[in-house]
């Protein structure tokens, strides 16, 4: 018999539940055991007694998970850094394994929680940090871990890519298209996380610990957000032959050197990433000798997570049978550099406003050629009065040069405003 | 210390070989002790003496990794069902944990092994023989441990993948794509087992027996190749807003009743599986939890699937250090119905060649309607003389109804010939 403490009930928390109710002969069966839920420790008893047949698994006290003796696996569905950070330490150092679905605190406390695991003879697993339901993490520490992973690429925010599916789908502006998603329980009512980049960004961390076995903070992910994306930008993108989508990348450089960064991009059309609509997710991914290989799903929701959350509770039961297998930490994170955002070079797409007048074309023109990037496609669009918009994609270039294209750009006098600046990838 | 044993040299073998000498210290720090291959079985050392740094690593005699106790694991990559059969029931009556690439043999003779791995205590795993280095055996077996599998939909075969691919993106008939194949190294000289839908129907049964638990023939799995897409019908799909791809299909119909089967399918252009291109594979999963995810990558070459055979052989290594954890064996097979094709339902795409003459369309309509079958789409097309090409897209009907009105519409005057009759998928 296996039991299990789950700490936090909320939709996650709930559908971890309702899958054991559901799925529990099977997932037994899967095992070779019992296993069940022993106890849910909450904020409010009170509050969520009408959502258990038994009111008696709930707890306000999360200690009594922490310390009953028979309690193997506790699954912390909380969210956030605080206490979360605590309850997940507390766990570990009383030999539970940990299984977490909270990106935030294993982004920033993951060399921490593998070190405090393997000191106590346990394991911590994560999967539904990121993706949701899809198998991403097993998938880079097992499916593909004969592999140097040379570079990953995430659609890992469901909220922006329905979002961008729907402006560029439905032909309706951001702001139009968030208030259907949060009406349809796909953004929150303070979007603020999702559509910063900042979810993806935490996000980008793990993935580059899994992928690439090194231990980094947020403050070393450039990130961006979907924020300034205009419906003309995706339709000009489309007509170019791209789709924009939110991506977590992440390069190596060299052996040692990475590069991580969260952005809106310009990927082609005809790339699997651009066949992930609405909320799915994808993470795409390239290895030394598997090649190009692409995990496809439903990113957020409960039940998706919580399918990823009882798999990591599954792997746990296989092992807890013998003894712990470590399989799951990374206690040989790497020393290794990351590239500052300035040197990251690519693709990109501008769009421009400016004065509809002769040679204005080639006054642009020649402030790329000035820094040696040349133009690969350039459409004139919309004129209106004596304006119109220029779109431009370039050879690549790196941030630095960017930055001053677009001063020297706007130096013009011909140049009303930089209406987009966005990157563009077209090998991955 | 892990020892490995590897029966076959082939392409797969030699890859196998190769990752170890240049990815070899990743994979002992993820395994967290050191691996290595001791003995390589060939049928003839001459003949690969060259190839390898020391050439007492070969052997011809398959008995020296059978029977030697310094090794751990084997590693079937012959393939093949004899004598691939007797070498892997040796190896784990021997307390040698398997690893093989064989989808026929797996295929076959999965019960016979997972009870005989489970008997003498040890594991084998198969990674390889689906989908080539794309995780799905172990998504399936763990990612999506949590859900009630209720679907699956695989390009599992690269070769047929590449040929529909290049009709289709290069307007080229079967027979010039075929041989381009064959020149690329995309398609066997006989590629009789690709083209035919026989190697995917293979895979079909491995999928039917991780997704579905349950253990059933080739002769369970009706299947259909693509020797007779032609240009035309690439063409119409396309005009009609579908791709033509050849899928392994696995439905849920009821608890325990299953259909299997692998045919020519027209999807939407805008569904995932469609934007899989090339020699590349995909399975596209429906879990009752999780919903709908898609896991793509190359299913065939050396690299790819070695990688896979890695992922195995390291995933064995983390148990090795403590004991076995039988995770991969399936010993709870459940007695299952496979649904006979004949009650299979789905909608289907007919290109007719009729006489182009006043009230033909009336007529082959009135076929359709006394089956109460309605139709969804249809267009005339191409009147060359006194015929025309006639497409059409009906509402879903069974096997036995489409064989029926087939041959009424045969025994119009009207009718010349039915040129295609295709399955059609619009949801997964």
């Amino acid at each position: 018999m296996i039991n299990i403490g789950l700490i936090g009930f909320g939709n996650v928390g709930k559908s971890v539940f309702d899958i054991f109710a559901e799925n529990g002969d099977l997932i037994s069966n899967r095992i070779g055991q019992p296993i069940h839920i022993k106890k849910i420790a909450v904020r409010s008893i009170e509050k969520y007694s009408s959502q258990v047949p038994d009111p008696s698994l709930l707890t306000d006290s999360v200690d009594d998970i922490l310390q009953d003796p028979d309690i193997d696996i506790v699954v912390e569905v909380m969210g956030g850094d605080q206490p979360a950070y605590n309850f997940i330490t507390q766990a570990l150092t009383h030999k539970k394994h940990v299984v977490t679905a909270n990106k935030e605190v294993v982004s920033k406390h993951k060399r921490h929680f593998f070190q405090c695991a393997k000191e106590h003879g346990v394991d911590i697993y994560f999967e539904a940090a990121v993706g949701g339901g899809i198998p991403i993490i097993r998938s880079l520490k097992v499916g593909f871990s004969a592999n140097n992973i040379t570079a990953f690429y995430g659609i890992v925010n469901g909220t922006t890519n329905y979002i961008l599916t729907k402006i560029q789908e439905e032909g309706k502006d951001f702001n139009t298209v968030l208030k259907t998603a949060q009406e349809l329980g796909f953004a929150e009512a303070d979007p603020t996380m999702d559509i910063s980049g900042l979810d993806a960004a935490y996000k980008c961390v793990i993935l580059a610990a899994v992928a690439f076995k090194i231990d980094v903070q947020l403050d070393s992910v450039y990130y961006e957000g979907i924020e300034s994306i205009s419906l003309k930008d995706i339709q000009y993108a489309d007509e170019l032959g791209f789709r924009i989508k939110l991506l977590a990348i992440g390069n190596r450089i060299d052996p040692d050197t990475f590069s991580l960064h969260v952005h809106p991009t310009l990927i082609p059309k005809e790339h699997p990433l651009s066949s992930v609509r609405n909320e799915f997710n994808a993470t795409y991914i390239v290895g030394d000798q598997v090649g190009e290989s692409m995990l496809m799903g439903k990113g957020a929701g409960g039940s998706p997570t919580a399918s990823a959350v009882i798999s990591d509770i599954i792997d746990i039961s296989f092992n807890l049978s013998q003894s712990v297998s470590y399989r799951n930490l990374e206690t040989r994170f790497s020393d290794a550099q990351v590239q500052s955002f300035d040197a990251h070079e690519c693709q990109v797409y501008f769009r421009l406003s400016v004065k509809n007048t002769p040679g204005v074309l080639e006054q642009v023109s020649l402030q790329f050629s000035k820094h040696s990037i040349s133009i690969e496609k350039i459409i004139q669009k919309e004129m209106i009065d004596d304006r119109a918009d220029v779109v431009i994609i370039t050879s690549p270039m790196s941030e630095s040069t960017s930055r001053l294209l677009q001063e020297n750009i706007l130096s013009l006098d011909s140049c009303h405003q930089i209406s987009s600046v966005l990157r563009l990838i077209k090998s991955f």
